[in-house]
């Protein structure tokens, strides 16, 4: 071996599995393990939960639902096994578990070698030295299930005080939505809320498909009824905490709030949202701030959007290297891989906001335990 | 008061002015108070440093250097209170302490109850029910300086292992870089590389303060030099650690890495790096995933982009509520502000990235104590 | 119910199932649930691990071993679920289940109302409001084999670098150990280093226990070869991290270091221990300070001691209160109860230990790779 | 240098002088350097707060008293830089800084590689190779200044809540404290809430001082009025908190809770505490617990006790090493130290005692924003 910091093991940790402060998830297990699952903490006691609140969440994300995912069959079945007590949350920490099936490692055996372009093959060898490279391992996508289940307590938690994430796919192949109708989501392939639009997507979709090729896309992410006064003025600003939570899901390379990129060709005169009295309260007349000024909600509704890069696993052929050998070859990456991650990611990027939301509820201290009965 | 969730105060803080896991900043003061400071915990012991090194840092933000910014005259002294014995650090806490001058805040006090569009007025008034309004309080671009002095330590500690940050603003007002010569940077008045488009982008922001309007923009950052295997897999991906350090920056409203935004149209064969052979290294030929893969630095040069909206102060009237009254009025901010903020976010930027780099190279075990002396 | 805080729900919970800074655990399960278990975070990659490393160690705290522990058959079977390949470990979370059996949930039905005098059973009704109140639900005993099972990892960890953790009972009843041989330890039921004290202890237990009562101990915990320089000089004191670790665990009322409160009574020419020369290195004549000086390991031998009271759970008649009827009754707990609890105490005590040593090991930047594998 | 670990420079710092979770201190300063201070962050917005809140506190602690204490005249004037305005906090971080006065440094100069027994130049010396020498640098008792200013904070938040911590000295030289008189604490030179007593270990320590020694003992730490479910039932239990603060303080090397180490020695049937119901609500009978049952309040008194151990500084001759030369030499430590630093320890064991329930305080909830005013 050749590699730069070949030799390198990573010495140290800091809870990189484990996300948020006072509602903080801990989540664990390799796509071709034994399972994988999450530890939710700090979820208040007496909240109604079972199984079919995280299960249907699960459901949302789940692969094998049409042409243009993949057509690899996971039942992604979740157990609770502790923190539940009587049909209510007791307090204590709330373990879940997925139990892997139908995992392929065999087209993994010959390639494991070889670092797939856009993959974090090449980064785990060289952080960690040892790695499972069956199915990704600790990076596959298969990671985001524990979060979608961490997720549905989350978002169960402040649909009690009213607050509600919605996501969606705004963009495909440079294919935009042009109306927005919340119900449409769940009811195509493509997770959009624009019938039409939907249809041309998924078309783009199957034309990569076809050619071995894969797409990208936009999400966009908007939470409704968020009391003002959530967020860190400083440092845990809401848009550095939901910053930090959707640039943690794999594929994110970007994201912006309210106008985000527009706003540098703007003027203040045109950016600045104007204060007015609406319903007797405070509020602003146009939304460039999306929902948030000084890093505090304003009452407003949390506009955000997400830009998911292509999938990296395609047919198509590639050059790359064997770090075993250190010499050039070509790799096409067999199996059952989505042409458009972007489609499952809806309900992945609502879980993480979810989780950031009730964790700055309970920071703010305006969880109500009257609510959670 | 009839404001939504007037009477709340925030009852929790969870370090909301601490930054950092094993370097880690506490930052602390008001725009018209008596100081501003930060405390740099975990810096390591022996590293050469004295007050010039962040002195000459804290100059690169200072305002009243041109036309375009503010007339304040700001001098940042800093003055080092701890942490540093016979001219080398001693891995005890570093103490720094900028006083503040020539602070008029009696331009304030008539606008105590008018909420300024864009500003923070609004969010603190109903998180923390009481505010010091004076110069924006903790909520001024002035909290800035004490993280570019902050910064200046991470700087050294990074660049003594080769580790090079460089922010430079790519477009203002619409107006982009065409070329990049990182010696002219801080040759102009707006931070541009491009000796020609500055000269441009200055005249729109000249255009934009004569009618009392003000200008955006966006700064890009690359870093250089950066060993792979930097960064947590999962929940403190380099990206959400940068993405949360600068979206923590007050006016930023996005932030992309390598290709961003572009992905969206991209396909997968496009926006994926191959991999190759260089130097005898690993290395990819294109560098659209910006240097970081999986969350981990793969050793090329990480890229970045953040969007900074417009300054929120402008002379233009524009309206308003007065929370006292819930009458609505109208506003023109007075005062010496810059009509374009961008102008001083490199250096900002550049401290929050070095901060981020300095966590990681601590929590990676690549610190050489060698190379500190 | 007219208790104080009756209606109180606690609404955060800042990571209180996890402990340790970059070696990191956090622990789930309730006593009489579907399981326990732990996810640990931090433990490099590259160290050979496989269930039989953590069997032995739940092996040595598993009850049903003798007349003078609860005849409740316990397997505490554990199984690995992730973060481990091939042998080794991957750096990823290595989370860890224990599958509960022969639990009898229906002696606690009849109780359940009423507050077991020593137990945290007023305190979980006065915080959560809602609580599994059976066996004990999350403040049962039972929470320790996670602790043990993770501690187990730890352990490894830190004994490829030569460090060694013995604990043992070294009081019981006001009988007192009188002299050490480590391998006595495990070759008594009561984890005595003293042959001959350990047949008086077992009789003292027998004694209360057919008097329907319990009795209290103390342990102390040794650790052998720790390198000088662990640990942090103010708030991340070795007495700070190994007393909240011992501390943490349920019983405990009390922590001395080195000659502890001794010292009350001693001059300072007594208690300062004397710097030698020792085999060309600093070392220390006597040994008061138990291995720490200013928070810091200093090379000698790390000594402690912790005080386990007496177990609550008792036949003899006690007054409690029903906290439903708010009036008085008497409770006998029947059940297969420890009257000695502080014999299963040492391999918990060696268990947080570690983890404590391994996390400052890690901190320390003192973990060798070629050391793991 | 032959040292072990000679060359051996810490890498990791975890937030090593923060402490605590929502109501966080920041500490910093050497003893001989140009300031020592500290950053509160946490304290909701709202409290009334002025400088003579936190002089006060600092006066109970401050040196140059009488006889017993060392003569050196440190004037602790502190100074709030910042987080208050109009007199009251405004939910930003309250900095506060005490300049250094009145060191002199000559007497160290001579000594400097002459390692004090009982000290920390050891240790300080293996972590860091670099360290501040003078007057013990950051080991310096002089850093629980700004404990103590910090503590003054959260007294005056808790005690708006009816939470009153009182600490005093219960045993010096072997000597006993009798009665228990709240008033008698600060009337006399030790601490001692017993008048005779006090004068009896004030002549214990006049004997030592005159015999060039020192002598040590034991405080203990009363809080009274404490609301029922405070505290974290398993990493986080108030007795792992309240003991990790405790233990982070200079020269403590034991603490215990309740009945402490009598535990050992007593029966479940009498160590255990009955509930009672007094004033229609549930009480214990006695208080061996301490006022905490696993891990949480129950609404009894808090009661713990610390050992110090003798002064370290003393002018009896004692051998050492001369850590450059590795040469054994005799040390007779000069200069005006302190014979009984406990009778310093009870404002700085009250202030880390209060921190620890503010921070608590917060966690469960229990701040009542209309209690600050």
């Amino acid at each position: 071996m050749q590699f730069d910091n070949a030799l390198y093991t990573d010495g140290a940790a800091v809870t990189m599995n484990s996300f948020g402060n006072l509602f903080r998830i801990t989540t664990w297990g390799e796509s071709h393990g034994k399972a994988i699952g999450v530890v939710v903490d700090g979820c208040p006691a007496g909240l109604e939960l079972d199984e079919t609140d995280v299960q249907k969440e699960l459901d949302k994300r789940a692969p094998g639902q049409s042409e243009i995912v993949s057509s690899r069959k996971e039942i992604d079945n979740v157990e609770i096994l502790s923190g539940v007590f009587e049909g209510r949350t007791t307090g204590t920490p709330i373990s879940m578990i997925i139990c892997n099936k139908d995992a392929d490692s065999s087209k993994y055996e010959k390639i494991k070698h070889l670092l797939r372009p856009g993959h974090a093959d090449f980064t785990y060898q060289i952080k960690y030295g040892h790695r499972d490279y069956r199915g990704g391992g600790r990076s596959s996508a298969r990671e985001t299930a524990a979060r979608v289940a961490a997720g549905a307590i989350a978002k169960k938690l402040i649909e009690r005080h009213g607050i509600k994430v919605i996501a969606y796919v705004k963009e495909i192949a440079g294919i935009n939505t042009l109306k927005v109708d919340y119900s449409e989501i769940y009811r195509n392939n493509v997770r959009c809320p624009d019938k039409n639009v939907a249809k041309k997507m998924e078309q783009a979709i199957l034309k990569a498909k076809n050619e071995g090729d894969s797409v990208g896309g936009i999400c966009e992410i908007v939470v409704l009824n968020v009391p003002g006064g959530l967020g860190k003025p400083v440092y845990n600003k809401l848009e550095s905490d939901l910053g930090s939570a959707i640039l943690g899901i794999n594929a994110v390379k970007g994201i912006e709030f309210g106008a985000g990129f527009e706003l540098a060709g703007m003027r203040g005169s045109q950016s600045n949202d104007e204060f007015i009295v609406r319903n007797n309260k405070i509020a602003t007349r146009t939304n460039h701030h999306g929902g948030i000024l000084g890093g505090i909600s304003t009452g407003m509704p949390i506009v955000m959007r997400a830009v998911v890069k292509p999938a990296s696993s395609i047919m198509k052929k590639q050059r790359t290297v064997n770090y075993k050998t250190m010499k050039q070859e070509t790799i096409s990456v067999e199996g059952r891989h989505d042409p458009a991650t972007i489609v499952r990611f809806p309900p992945i990027a609502e879980a993480m906001v979810a989780i950031v939301l009730a964790d700055h509820m309970l920071m703010a201290g305006k969880i109500n335990p009257d609510a959670l009965k």
